[in-house]
């Protein structure tokens, strides 16, 4: 079949590709709020599927769910001055809480906010629940026992950016927000860094993406940590996307909200603290490592439809097919996100078009010769030739099919993230800018910069520091090219979203 | 055990017995936001059982989920007319996006509104989404082929009250809203009495809670609807809980949003619709009728800890008993949500005081001769002498119980309910008013009246028309005795929270 020319190459323009993958794919609307998009049910399910795996592995690692209010006083904000330097520029603020009747000048009816109803505290629409919940803790935290707190939320946040973009950059957004207390700074570091062990777990098993995890600069930490950890991923075009975020907190909202304990001994220490968040990011994250220019791809492990049945026959058939087709629905049902497309207005081949620009990782076509054979035509989304999956045993045979699918492309995205990582350890500003360009992607850096110069080198070439990598060589002894000074550490830089 | 002499009795004070519940279950807390509260882990997992339950009906029935914006643009309000007189007086206005740094009077940095980032237009907060919802369908419906959809969304929504009451009644709460649009009225009506079923299946089948199925009076009714559904459950001082509604809401938001549709003919007609809503609300439903003097009682669906075991020893038999109760953790564990509290802080018996007021449904203590019997020595939450459980085949044993438990609590519940509904077709409103309040229940009374008559009724008895019930007889021929006029239809009166 020829490729629709209404999705643009990722050749001709990368951008116009991943909206075009994202409307052809059903996942999403444009708002009528600024910055707000609709998660239309195919784009949602993926984050249903999101939401219930990582669900299971936080409460796998100990940690239980819990719902703090939407809106937080505004006084809480400046509590930590970090944190409000961070979050009060792009925040949604509520003023009143009732709306009038008015007549407008061409005697219509209409409302406005009711000045008598004017809030005496404005009130803010959560960025991000630290402050508000470093105050519930301070109510239910006072002794070494009522510790660890290992409390996570699911929820919406707005931060009113001016620039988004579907998925990965939008006013609302979905996410969930760990929040721990504990009594010990290892306790609360070792925490951190487990919860991003979580995050590469579940981005590499579950949506085949490679991440490389590291440290944030001083510039790229959170509003309120200590230290920021995070996952990062490539994306096809060589950019970097943060995928999510752990943050070290210190005691710095234990602080801001007076949170102490007594411990064992008796004496009183402020508790220790960890964030960490993932988002509907993550969406935009798999859009952009797994799809082409056909469309959408999707692992099968988050795929909202896995397998598609579709009956292909002509009228004389369709009771031998149909029949082959509801057994065959039903014994996959209870393993697989099955559908049976027998819309009976539509031809297979547009039927085929679709569900591959939805994403659908494998297509079971099955005709009269089909039923004959006892095997389905089969198709996968990742390319390859059609191919016959034998009725008998089908289950297993599907599980295989998909299994395989998941960990190749995991396997892809891993050589494709292992080919556009380089190091760059001498050359000029102007090479790097150039480079960084012309071949972007992951470049390894024996760093010795500072803020400034990380906020001069991103003007020069617009990348930035996504990390210091976990795990990493010494860079003892190399000279930084960017800056000219002693390396301290390497660090990676990209372009990223 | 003595009784806790800190929560009230049902008897001594019914309010404050529900508020000692909700504080000594560990349920919720109050927030630092006015009308708000903070849904703390043991209070929220019951809202995750129910959520999971739910969305496998809603999926069962055809339903998909989706996200739409939190914020509504305060014009969309006005398109409805009804619907906007419903919710103007109550709800939260954005008017800024950012704040700004001020210093105050004594010197310190604070935050306020930045009259630089004031809206063109305000934002409402979502009271509910049928504005939202119905401007999208705008843009996604054309065709009889685009009919029906079947959307639910699970989110928070924010409506300002100034009387609050935990679960019943909160500034911001947590719920699903369904909303369908269908070719026909026909298709319209059956899918809201279908999603009232549903409703009704659930609340028995899972939270234990029977209900009456009915028809709302146009006072009670939502604004915009042309007609609500309701399920109200009885608490136990008898006063009623609307713990559902499912809404036939015609074509008025089709209109109101000029959604048409041309049908196979190719002829254009408005889309009919339906909305349909339960919320953390059924939380205060599953408490107020199951939980007792001791405090919160659960049934087993919805119990976020549905067994919990308590080791019993001195120093010298840790072993053979810990080693009996990890055997059994790991045996129950695959099929139940169960706990082992081995704190060795605490002496059992305040183990299971605490675990009683947590209203976990069954307890399991092991102690060195249950060990050498072979036996768990177990203990219902709904009273009954302890009993003892063979290990042998526990799994098998345990779901015994609790699905006895489960059955049970209904029971006690229809019974209840049954005992305290009556008929009131002869007397005065005096009687009436002297006996809902000295015997309050169900009141099924032959009905005349109208909205003004309800009015008059409510001030003078401070009881409400809850429904008009399904599968009622006629009323035909028959007096109404609170208005004096010809009965229309038989209603069901009650005090209501």
């Amino acid at each position: 079949m020829a490729r629709d020319s209404a999705i643009k190459t990722r050749e001709e323009d990368y951008s116009a590709w991943y909206l075009d993958v994202i409307a052809h794919g059903d996942l999403l609307d444009e708002a009528p709020v600024r910055g707000c998009k609709v998660l239309k049910p195919h784009g949602f399910a993926i984050w249903e599927a999101i939401v219930r795996d990582l669900d299971a592995r936080f409460k796998e690692t100990g940690h239980v769910n819990a719902y703090f209010p939407l809106f937080i006083p505004m006084s809480f904000l400046s509590k930590e001055a970090e944190h409000v330097e961070g979050f009060a520029k792009e925040c949604a603020v509520v003023t009143h809480h009732r709306l009038r009747s008015v007549t407008t000048e061409d005697g219509k009816q209409a409302v406005e906010p009711d000045p008598a109803s004017k809030l005496e505290e404005p009130l803010i629409v959560r960025p991000t629940s630290e402050t508000i919940i470093w105050h519930m803790y301070g109510r239910w935290i006072d002794s070494w026992r009522d510790l660890p707190v290992l409390i996570n939320q699911w929820a919406n946040v707005v931060r009113w950016e001016m620039k988004t973009r579907p998925f990965l950059r939008t006013a609302e957004f979905l996410w969930q927000e760990g929040h721990t207390a504990h009594a010990t700074e290892d306790e609360a570091l070792a925490e951190a860094r487990q919860m991003l062990d979580v995050y590469a777990s579940f981005a590499e098993q579950t949506l085949a993406v490679p991440v490389l995890k590291g440290t944030k600069s001083a510039r790229e930490r959170f509003a309120g940590a200590v230290d920021t950890y995070t996952i990062e991923a490539m994306m096809q075009n060589g950019w970097a996307l943060q995928a999510g975020t752990s943050h070290f907190l210190g005691q710095n909202f234990a602080k801001a909200f007076d949170v102490t304990f007594q411990d064992a001994d008796g004496k009183r220490d402020y508790v220790w603290a960890t964030s960490w968040g993932v988002s509907t990011r993550l969406i935009g994250a798999v859009i952009m490592t797994h799809s082409d220019d056909d469309g959408l791809v999707l692992p099968p492990a988050v795929a909202p439809i896995q397998v598609v049945i579709i009956p292909v026959f002509k009228n004389k058939d369709k009771e031998v097919v149909m029949d082959a087709v509801n057994k065959l629905f039903a014994e996959l049902k209870p393993h697989f996100r099955v559908k049976v497309d027998d819309r009976d207005n539509m031809r297979p081949g547009a039927k085929y078009f679709e569900w591959e620009q939805k994403g659908v990782p494998l297509r079971l076509e099955i005709g009269p010769r089909d039923v004959k054979k006892g095997q389905a035509f089969s198709k996968k989304r990742t390319g390859g030739g059609k191919f016959g999956i034998p009725f008998e045993g089908i289950e297993g045979h599907v599980r295989e099919v998909l299994d395989g699918m998941q960990s190749d492309m995991l396997q892809v995205a891993r050589d494709r993230q292992a080919a556009a990582t380089y190091t760059f350890d001498s050359g000029s500003m102007d090479d790097f800018a150039s480079l960084i360009s012309s071949q972007p992607g992951f470049y390894r850096v024996p760093w010795g910069g500072d803020d400034d110069d990380e906020g001069r080198i991103k003007e020069l070439t617009k990348a930035t520091v996504r990390c210091f990598p976990f795990d990493e060589d010494s860079a003892e002894g190399l000279t930084c090219p960017l800056t000219g000074k002693p390396a301290a550490q390497w660090a990676v830089f990209a372009r990223a979203y």
